[in-house]
């Protein structure tokens, strides 16, 4: 039974990916619990914690898909502790010799912690994958429409003409950064916990410190040192980060729902004749995946939001901000992973209109004013120009050209030749800066 | 399949109650929306709009566990629609006469914002209920220990003498201001939606309105008199309040929590002995309802975060802001719900211990710096009198009294007899009025 | 020296009002602060606890032109006590038998909190009466507009008309209850703070509850009956509801924004030719205004977001939660009140292009899908007919007319006249329905 | 005239500090201005785009203190343009031949975000110092504590016995992290703004990308390569990384606050004699630096969340997040800077009550659990031996070891031998270990 929205059957594919399932869901998640105390049990008995054949059964014997579930959530809410029900369950798959050797010595964090690790690792390498296809088609965009020129658009209202290779180049730039981010975070997050009862492991004697470095390499996880149980730096970077992806993702797609306006129309989602816009308005086709990244990115910032809170955590397990790590760490990877997943694809499909893009522009030489600014600068100096130019466009004259001709006292068709073609050229030398500097356009 | 742990088999329990799931479920909602499509019909074959049978055989056959869930959901996925493949499976369980009629002339929230309505109405409802038993259960504790001398704690030290009553005084008093938020909010929240496609209802000619009034009225909800698809004032006003509720439930779990440290030990949550606190500290008993109150009011206040934004949404229907409503007032609906659950649990069960608190006043007469100030300042004026205090609490001396006595040249005997029992008399005074103003002990 | 670009010389003006200064700003702070102290003075001298010579003489010299501020300055940064600084710069403006008596047995909150009330209640009513003109110029656009055509507009696409009257009724409509949030929070709000060290009161012996009503009567503020110290619900739900306000402006605002994009240019912000677009492109004009309530409600929000989260104080006083009061209350009073202000010059001077928005509905009959499935579903049942249009408007046919009545198999005529004519009485029947509840068009 | 508490004269130096004002007050912000214009009229003349003898003029007249800061500002108000006042204004201050070339061809952001990119630069740089003396003390109090007994906690409960070194090498740790974060941001944060109008630079022709180039060097920042005027990833984690800063220093000062309360009285904040905690309780000495550091992270937090919204802008301009920013970044910039420079004082300052900590145990025996439960777990195994605990020390027998060794079946002198000393020998060896990876104690 699942109470919201966002895990219904009905709705929960615009929430996750069958990806991030794999990861994230509750059997994937036994899964992973189970092979790291088989992990853990393996390195115990490699230091002679346990015993070898102790180790063994628990690595053979603890299987997800032999646990009674129900039983196991039963016993949890009965003791509200929060792996003892899991820890009785999985005794009562172990043969006898076994069942005093699972989640041997460590604490609830060592294992969801862990946990946090791989999933903050696995998270990140989809993440990862998804804003490289991502770049990829930005850099590609770039670079085909490196010229395509387009109103530059400041406060909603059109100015300066740019390209729209200029614009995708900015939404790969970022991108590239954001990658960066997410290699140089993922170092620090990816860690293991094993930090006992109160984080000075106690219970392993002088083996504590090999034990976790052992157990750290055998997971292909990082050793952290030192307890993090109320550290968590880690998970707090981790959100914010995911949140710099789908901000990211959302600026675009909100420049693509803007775009798409049927008033201005300069860009389209990629299109599916399954996909119905509306029940009453049987014309509709809504930018639905650009909404859809702005959503997503509401929910990813709300996540990070209560991570960042979690750091200000006190003394050695701290409930308060730990528990709330449980909602907002898996919702964070949620949304950001099916925010990365949705902008692949939203990129990779998108259609370009650049005879809309050339339209827009205005026939009323508006668009031009920066021009005839730089040409008058030279001749007026730039502020007087600036000045003479403001009120040329204010006046309700028809032909402004003539207005400022007359104005600055130059030649009227010289300021014609001056409105004549937008100047783009160093937008398209920006353009192919970005591009070289990122790899290239197929990248 | 689930993929938060707050959804999974093993966690929910601690984020989500019975009444909760009653309401928010996904059966739950599903038969609510069935519930509300046939009251619509109802109310439309009532106007002539559909024909009669077809609303009776809406309201007979269109039930939810007739439903094909997994094809509803294979469509939902496939139209990108939000109730397309609802509609089609709905119009595989009617007659043929009455398929046409079902989900007649409206849009995805005039069903979804109705649920939305009712969702407020009535889990304000429970928390409301859970209110009542939270101030009763203050009040009691308020009039039993309004005598009950405890410190008052100012930066986390001790300072003057309180009760414990004057304590419990403020968190009923508290309470009840967010009983009368309830109160005042539930009349804007407890409205349907009927908008039709952009606000106009123009799919019912004049009947629109009419039919709007009769649908409110047939479900118990206030009829809001215009569309309110984006403008989300009541879903946000909704939010806030329930982050009210639960950060004053965080406020009386976090003062629980520190005066249930051992070291203070003057009040304890509620024991239950099927209760493990620690799997490797055997001796443990965690103060577990009172950390969960702080946590959940961390994700309330998130979700309350994202449904403030939500109001600057744009034009008659804005997806961005709309749909992030679908995941955090379910999160803030089930916080808030917990939190005041959990929160009646912990305060009928608390106990209180006060000889703990008359110890914890100290023994070096520090609890009693204000009233010797009151006299001093009678005899130096006051601020003279609390330079000499501050001075002579300062000093190592091991007698304050006499230190005091002599540095104010009065007699020492009448500095200790000030420093002898602590006045909380008008503490005492003002819980009265708080419990006699909230309705007595036994409210 | 200030260091904020929000405090700056240059730019203070865009984020603070002359009203809100007269509240907020240190000397208007201080005079009200000298002016809660003598009221305190007076109440207590009609008590007997001080004589009333002192309190004339704290009442008559007590100046906030007398206080050398720099000096006050130097000793809060040395004592590191809130006003222990200002004790001691008053004391220096009073006579001798006044000077033991000022600030006499109160607490920093007491001062500090009496002012958070009084300024509660006074920004509070700015808030409304800008909140009044809002509403009142939204309901006079709603009435001159109630039949001017326009494209409703869902997910940033053309759908079916409304009438501009419609949009600017639903801003009305939000303004009033947020009027109505306003009127009932203020009364929980405006109350004083009389607490004493620890909330016990225990320095004014048995008159500390008398003192309190008459200092509250005497201020004009509510008596809270009890210690607000750490119940800081009050503060908290201001921040919410002023937040409720800025998000309903940047509504406003984001929806002028959009529709005056050359592309729409349905409507303008009021034009001042003082006002200068762009210094590099000189015909710009930009939606300042609507901009600026954007960002406003983000700063508001923030701030609301911060006094949420001191709702879970601690204790008699916590200073984590209550300093940062300090830093986000007038925050959010300085945005919402900056925002009403420039709200209500935006929609009284709003400028709307009526022949623009009926030209914005297109020529290719999409605006009308819905008036022909009205009509159609009464021929061919709801959900067919709507499939059928879903796919005549997505195929490339160019008369979409024909299109329509070849696959539903009617006339074209009857098509083409279905397609005539935008139907908006309910709408406009809507408009009437609100202007009419909230008091007329001149209200 | 200033209209914030945290801008006041009496308070602001809980809001700021020296080194955060030589960065951001008004005064130094001008200057810097000034010089990032001088800065750019010389690379424009290297580069012949303007006459090197205006540039000269330029750099020798346009002195912040020459400006009429009053009639800037009447005109920025008049003509609500951002930096038209302060154009006009510095023209006043050139000779003739440089007035038209001052702000030669930029736009306001290209001003405001390269001052942006060096205040992120230089208050990196302020943060990192501090931080590095944060580091160092923790380092210091982690050698000097390796093997200082205490309390380990959790739930606020007193759990295993940890060392004090153990907790304050979390905090170096941590402390490590973040600068370790600093050092790789500011890679990416301190660069230059040169985008002109809209992004395309259109105003330099083909210089542009030369200029830009010129232009960082000559500022020693970066050179973004493209415009970033709605590209904030930058902003957005600049304030995200502060955010983590400050968590970590309000971890560190709840955890002192706590420790600093009487019944624990663990640790001391540094006591300055000139401090006065209370005027109506003088004996109070209240952690005052502590709660600071969770009052900042608020501030600090609320600010990082609006930056981190900011990402979602859209265009080559939005006015909406990016003048949100010039509320946020100064706040969030002046609440880590004082935090750091506060928390690094509170460190080198901190007072260690070791006798105290050994106290904390307390005398029941329950600090050992662990203890014994290793030597059961060898016997009985783990959770067998885990349930005997539990209700052993449930039971209330006065004396623990005899209840365990009956039960248990051991001898009651072993029992008693595993509850004599605390055992950290692992907890010293990981402090060790951290001391060493981060450099020593005296780093």
């Amino acid at each position: 039974m699942t109470v919201r929205l966002t895990e219904s059957a009905m709705y929960r594919h615009a929430w996750t990916t069958p990806s991030l399932d794999a990861i994230l869901a509750e059997d994937a998640r036994l899964r992973t619990w189970l092979r790291i105390l088989a992990v853990l049990a393996d390195c115990q008995a490699r230091l002679g914690i346990i015993p070898g054949a102790a180790a063994t059964a628990i690595a053979e014997d603890a299987q997800a898909d032999r646990l009674d579930l129900e039983a196991i959530a039963a016993r949890t809410r009965e003791s509200s502790h929060s792996v003892l029900g899991l820890i009785e369950g999985l005794q009562a798959t172990l043969p006898d010799q076994a069942r005093e050797y699972v989640y041997y010595g460590i604490t609830v964090q060592d294992l969801t912690d862990t946990w946090f690790g791989l999933v903050m690792r696995d998270v990140t390498a989809i993440l990862r994958a998804d804003l490289v296809r991502i770049e990829t088609a930005c850099l590609r965009l770039a670079h085909e429409h490196r010229a395509t020129v387009m109103a530059g658009r400041t406060h909603g209202q059109v100015g300066s003409p740019i390209t729209f290779g200029l614009k995708a180049a900015t939404w790969a730039d970022e991108t590239a950064r954001n990658i960066e981010r997410l290699d140089e975070g993922v170092r620090r997050w990816a860690v293991v916990q094993l930090a006992g009862s109160t984080g000075g492991l106690a219970f392993f004697g002088e083996q504590g410190a090999e034990l976790r470095a052992l157990f750290s390499g055998a997971l292909g996880l990082g050793d952290p040192g030192v307890s993090w149980t109320s550290t968590r730096d880690r998970t707090a970077e981790f959100g914010a980060t995911l949140s710099l992806v789908t901000g990211a993702l959302a600026r675009i797609g909100n420049e693509i729902y803007e775009l798409q306006r049927p008033e201005i129309a300069e860009l389209s989602e990629p299109f599916n004749s399954a996909v119905v816009g509306s029940i009453t308005m049987p014309h509709k086709r809504n930018p639905e995946y650009c909404e859809h990244l702005d959503t997503l990115a509401r929910v990813a910032r709300a996540a990070a939001g209560g991570l960042l809170e979690g750091t200000a955590a006190s003394h050695e397990r701290d409930g308060r901000a730990w528990k709330a790590e449980w909602a907002f760490l898996p919702d964070v990877a949620l949304a950001a992973g099916t925010s990365a997943s949705l902008g692949a694809e939203l990129l990779e499909g998108l259609v370009v209109h650049p005879e809309a893009m050339l339209r827009n522009l205005g026939d009323d030489g508006s668009w031009a004013s920066e021009q005839v600014l730089v040409q008058l600068s030279r001749r007026l100096g730039k502020h007087r120009a600036q000045a003479l130019l403001q009120s040329a466009f204010a006046s309700d004259g028809s032909d402004v050209a003539t207005t400022i001709a007359v104005a600055a006292g130059v030649d009227v068709a010289d300021v014609q030749a001056w409105m004549d073609v937008p100047n783009t050229t160093t937008a398209t030398a920006m353009v192919d800066g970005v591009v070289a500097r990122l790899g290239g356009p197929s990248r």
